[in-house]
C-alpha cells in the first residue's frame, strides 16, 4: 500500500515531478504514491548520535558547554549525551525549562520591574505560563513518547466557548457562542452562494454537475432551506438550545431566531473561524498530564541533574582554536568553564548582550530578532462555574478586548476548583497589562472577563498569578520574530568558530517547542558530523 | 449580569416576547436578559426525592420493582433511593449497564445466532461497545460529577483523520485528510461567493458594508487571493504539509496544489463537515476514564448491589389495584416479586413481548418503536501505528464503505498497544456485518480499513471483538426510533396502572445516555408525585 520506502527523499522527488509535470501531475503522483493526503508522514531525518559512532571509529566524545537550559539546550545535551558527549548546561534561572514554565502553589518569581509574586494555587491547580499545547504532528509528542511523559487532550476549540467583539457593538452579557456564530455565518454564506449559483451567476465557473453538488453541500453545511424558500437561512439546531432536549415531549427549545445577515456579518464573529484550520492549531492537540514542565523535568532527569548548573548567568564567551571558554556568575561568584564546543541556546537578543569574540556580525545578527511582548494570567476559582453554569469544559473564548483570549482548563474536569487563563495576549495588549502591578492586572482581567461571564467571574475568584514574559529576567520576551530572509538568520545557522546556536528562533516553528526540538537536533547533527570528521 | 432568577420560566416569557415583538425583539430581549447566546443554561427542573419528603409528611417510602438495569433503570433506583424507596432491579444480563457495555479482556458473550466470543484484549485495552461519547451539555456529565466518575476528552473530530469515498472514485491509498478536504471545499466556496459578490450578483441581498465584511470573512475562511487574482483559491497551509516545518531554512512543504473545483466537489468530502456542528456531536465531548461502564458501576455501587438481581429475565407483569406482581426466571427457576409500583426500563420492543395485563394498546405502543441494527468492532493492535506513522491521535475517519466509521482511540496515547473501532455502522451496513461470523467480520473490516491505512491495518492486528446489538440477547437493537407524533408515544408517557415506563426511547435524546437519564428523572418525578399525593 505504501510503495515508497521511508528512506527515499520524497520531497525532492515530488519537486522534480512538480517541475516537469505541472500541478496535476504532481498531485496525481502524490496520490499514486499513497503519499499526498493519505500518506504517513515521512520519517524524521534526524539520527541521534550513538556510542558506537565513537567506539567503532576510535574517536572520543567531546566536552560541550550549553548556554541555556530551555527546551533547545536540554535537547542538545540529551541527544549528544546519547553518544557519551560530556555536556554541561549553564542555566541562569533556578530551574530548567526556560519558557516551558508551570506555575504551582509556592512558585515565586520577581520580574524586571521588581514585582514579586508567590503563587497561592491549590494542590493540583497549575498554570502553564509558557507553551501549553502540542499539535499532533510536532516532534514534541515524539519526545513525550521517548521520555515517558503521558499526555491528554488540550482543548483548543470548543463549540460552547464564546466570542465577544466589543468593537462590533456587543455589550456585556451578549457574547455569542462559537456554535451560534458559526451556524449563522455558515448559514448566510450558504444561502448567498446557493442563490447566486441557482440564479446562474456562476455559470461560467460551474458545470451543471458542479452546481448540483455545490447546492447539495450548502444545504447541509448551512442548514438552509430549499429552492422554493430561496435557500433561506432561518436558523438551525446548530445554533444551540435555550433549553436542552429532554424527556417525553420536551424536544428542547432551539436558540433563535438568528439575527439578520447584516447583523451577523457586522458582529465580525467570523474572524475567528479560520484559527482552527491552522496546521499548528487544529485539533486534536495535547498537553502533558500534570503540567507542561513534565517535559523539561523528564529531559533533565535523562540528562542527569549533575550536568545542569542552575543560577549560572553567562557573562562572556571566548572562542579559541582548540576550545571555548565561558564565564558566568553563580551565587555571586565569577566562574569559568572550558569545553571543546559551545551551544548557545539562549534567547538571541540576550546572547547579543554577552561580551564575546565571535565578531560584530554575530552580535548584529543576534540583535536582529525582535522579541514579542506576551502576557498570561492564571485565575484560580473556588468553583468550576464555567462547567456547571455554562457547560463549558475547556476551549478558548475569543475577544477583541486586550485580554484577547480566555482559556478554560483542559484538566480537572468535574472537580471543585479550577484555573482559567484570564488573558493570553501579545504586543501592545501585553504591554498594557505588564505596565500594571500584579494586583491591577488581576483587576483589569476580571473587569474585562466579567463582560462575558458575569458576576461569578469576580466573586468566585480565589487567587491569581500573572506572567509578563517580556519583563521576565533571562527571557525578556514571549518569542522572537526571525528575519528569515536576512543574512543574519543564515549566519547564525552556521557555527561561529566552535560556538553553535540553537532555539525555536532558528526554526520555522517559532514559539513552539517543536521549533526548539528540531533546531537542537539540527545543531546536534552539525556538531556531531564535525566531530566525526575531525 | 444575570437579572433573571433561575425560577422564572424563561421559555414561556421568551415565547410571549417573540409573539408580540417579532424576531428582532425576541433576540434583543434574550440579549438584554443576559440569556440567549451568553446565558448559563437554565437549572435543570428535576428535584430528586428526599427523605424529608416522607419524614415531614408522615408518609412511608414505597416498594418499587424496576425492569432492566440499564442507565434508565439504574437512575430510577438511584433517584428513588435518595428518599428511601425500597427498589429492586431485575436485570436479565449478567451485569448492569444495558447497552452501556465496556468489553475488556475476558468479557464473554453469546449472540442470538450462537456466536460466542471471549475478548482477548490486553490489560488496559477496552472497547466501549455501546455509548462512547458525552456532549458537554448532557446531564450524563452531571451524574459523573455527582457519582465521582472522572472523565477525559472523547476525540470526536480530528483534522488529521481521513475521508474515504469509494463511490466518488477514491482508490485505496488515496483517502483525504479532513484538514485537506476542508481547506479545498472552504477555499472554493469562498472563491465562488467572493466572485459572485464582487460581480454584483448579490447586490439585491447585500449592502456595500455587507459585501465588504463578507469579502473580508471569505478571505480568511477560504485563504483565497484578492480581487486582482479573481479571489482564486490555489491552496493553503490549511491543507497540511508533506514535510513538516523544521529547523533552519526548512519551512516545510505544503501539500499541494489542490485538485480542481470540479474534482473537489465530485469527491463529496464536504458531506461530512456539518457533523461537527450538531448540538449532540460538537466538540468538546467526554468519556469516563477507564471505560464508559464506570457510570453504571458507580450507579450500582450507589444503589447497593444487593438491590440488583442479575440473570433475572422478566416473564410476566400483572398490575393490580394495590400493587404489581412481576414474574421472572433466574438460574432456571421461576420467581416472583411484588411491589407497590413497577418501572419498565427495558427496550420497548422486548417489553412488548412480555405477557401482561396492561392492555393491548400498551403492547401495540411498545411494539411501535422500530429497533435499529447497530454494529461495532474493536480491533486491538500491537502498535499504535496510527500515531507513529499517521500522526493521528484520536478522532474519526469517515467512509462510504459499509464499515462507515473508524474511530481512533481517545485513551492510551503514546503507549504500546491500542484499540481502533474498525466499524461502527447502522442499518443495512450493520446487517451485512452481523450476518457474518465474528472471524469473517474481522476479515471484512480489515479488508475495508486497509484501503485507508495500508498493510499495517492487517499485519499489526492482535485480536478483535465484535458487537451486533440487534443480535444481542435482551437488547436486540442499538436503539429505537420513537413514533413521537403517534398516540403510542403519548400513551407510554403515562403509567399503565402502577406500571411506569422509562428509557432513552421516551426522550428527545434517543441513543444517548442523556435520554435515559432525563426519562428516568421524569418517571421518578411522576411516581414520587403520585406517592406524595396518596
Amino acid at each position: 500500500m505504501n510503495p515508497v520506502p521511508p528512506q527515499v527523499t520524497r520531497r525532492s522527488f515530488l519537486r522534480s515531478v512538480g517541475v516537469t509535470g505541472g500541478a496535476g501531475a504532481l498531485f496525481a503522483t502524490m496520490g499514486a504514491l499513497g503519499l499526498a493526503p493519505t500518506a504517513a508522514q515521512a520519517a524524521p531525518a534526524f539520527r541521534a548520535p550513538r556510542p558506537s559512532d565513537f567506539s567503532l571509529t576510535g574517536r572520543k566524545p567531546q566536552k560541550v558547554v550549553i548556554l541555556g537550559g530551555g527546551i533547545a539546550g536540554l535537547t542538545t545535551a540529551y541527544e549528544l549525551g546519547k553518544a557519551g558527549y560530556d555536556c554541561t548546561i549553564l542555566e541562569a534561572r533556578g530551574r530548567t525549562g526556560g519558557r516551558n514554565f508551570t506555575v504551582r502553589g509556592g512558585t515565586e518569581q520577581t520580574d524586571l520591574d521588581g514585582h514579586t509574586q508567590k503563587a497561592k494555587f491549590s494542590d493540583g491547580v497549575y498554570l502553564n505560563a509558557g507553551p501549553a499545547r502540542i499539535a499532533q504532528w510536532m516532534v514534541t509528542l515524539d519526545y513525550c513518547r521517548e521520555l515517558g511523559v503521558p499526555v491528554e487532550v488540550f482543548t483548543n476549540q470548543n463549540a460552547s466557548a464564546f466570542i465577544y467583539n466589543e468593537s462590533a457593538g456587543m455589550t456585556p452579557g451578549n457574547a455569542v457562542r462559537y456554535r451560534t456564530g458559526k451556524a449563522d455565518v455558515y448559514g448566510y454564506v450558504s444561502e448567498l452562494l446557493a442563490k447566486a449559483t441557482d440564479q446562474g451567476a456562476l455559470d461560467s465557473a460551474l458545470s451543471a454537475d458542479d452546481k448540483s453538488r455545490l447546492l447539495s453541500f450548502l444545504s447541509g453545511f448551512g442548514a438552509i432551506g430549499g429552492k422554493a424558500s430561496g435557500y433561506a437561512y432561518t436558523g438551525t439546531e446548530h445554533r444551540g438550545f435555550v433549553t436542552d432536549p429532554g424527556a417525553g415531549t420536551d424536544a428542547g427549545t432551539i436558540l433563535g431566531p438568528p439575527p439578520s445577515l447584516t447583523d451577523v456579518f457586522a458582529s465580525n464573529v467570523g474572524r475567528y473561524f479560520s484559527f482552527e484550520f491552522g496546521y499548528d492549531q487544529a485539533m486534536l492537540m495535547f498537553q502533558p498530564i500534570g503540567g507542561m514542565d513534565q517535559i523539561p523535568q523528564a529531559l533533565t532527569r535523562a540528562i542527569g541533574a549533575h550536568r545542569v548548573r542552575l543560577g549560572a548567568a553567562v557573562t562572556g564567551i571566548v572562542d579559541g582554536p582548540s576550545g571555548v571558554r565561558v564565564s558566568y556568575t553563580q551565587q555571586g561568584r565569577s566562574k569559568q568553564i572550558t569545553a571543546d564546543y559551545c551551544v548557545a541556546a539562549m534567547p538571541p537578543h540576550l546572547t547579543a548582550r554577552i561580551p564575546h569574540n565571535l565578531g560584530a556580525d554575530v552580535t548584529a545578527s543576534l540583535a536582529s530578532f525582535p522579541a514579542t511582548p506576551v502576557g498570561k494570567i492564571g485565575l484560580e476559582y473556588r468553583s468550576r462555574w464555567w462547567e456547571t453554569d455554562y457547560k463549558i469544559f475547556g476551549g478558548i473564548t475569543e475577544t477583541d478586548l486586550d485580554l484577547q483570549h480566555i482559556w478554560y482548563p483542559s484538566y480537572g474536569h468535574l472537580g471543585e476548583r479550577g484555573l482559567i487563563v484570564g488573558y493570553y495576549n501579545t504586543g501592545s495588549a501585553a504591554n498594557v497589562y505588564s505596565a500594571l502591578s500584579p494586583a491591577d492586572r488581576e483587576a483589569r482581567a476580571i473587569a474585562q472577563g466579567e463582560k462575558i461571564h458575569g458576576s461569578k467571574y469576580r466573586t468566585e475568584l480565589a487567587t491569581s498569578f500573572s506572567m509578563a514574559w517580556h519583563r521576565t529576567p533571562y527571557l525578556e520576551g514571549g518569542w522572537t520574530s526571525p528575519p528569515y530572509t536576512g543574512p543574519g538568520y543564515q549566519l547564525l545557522l552556521q557555527p561561529a568558530g566552535r560556538v553553535y546556536f540553537a532555539g525555536d528562533w532558528l526554526s520555522h516553528a517559532v514559539a513552539w517547542q517543536h521549533g526548539a526540538f528540531v533546531s537542537a537536533r539540527a545543531t546536534v547533527s552539525a556538531l556531531h558530523q564535525r566531530v566525526m570528521a575531525g
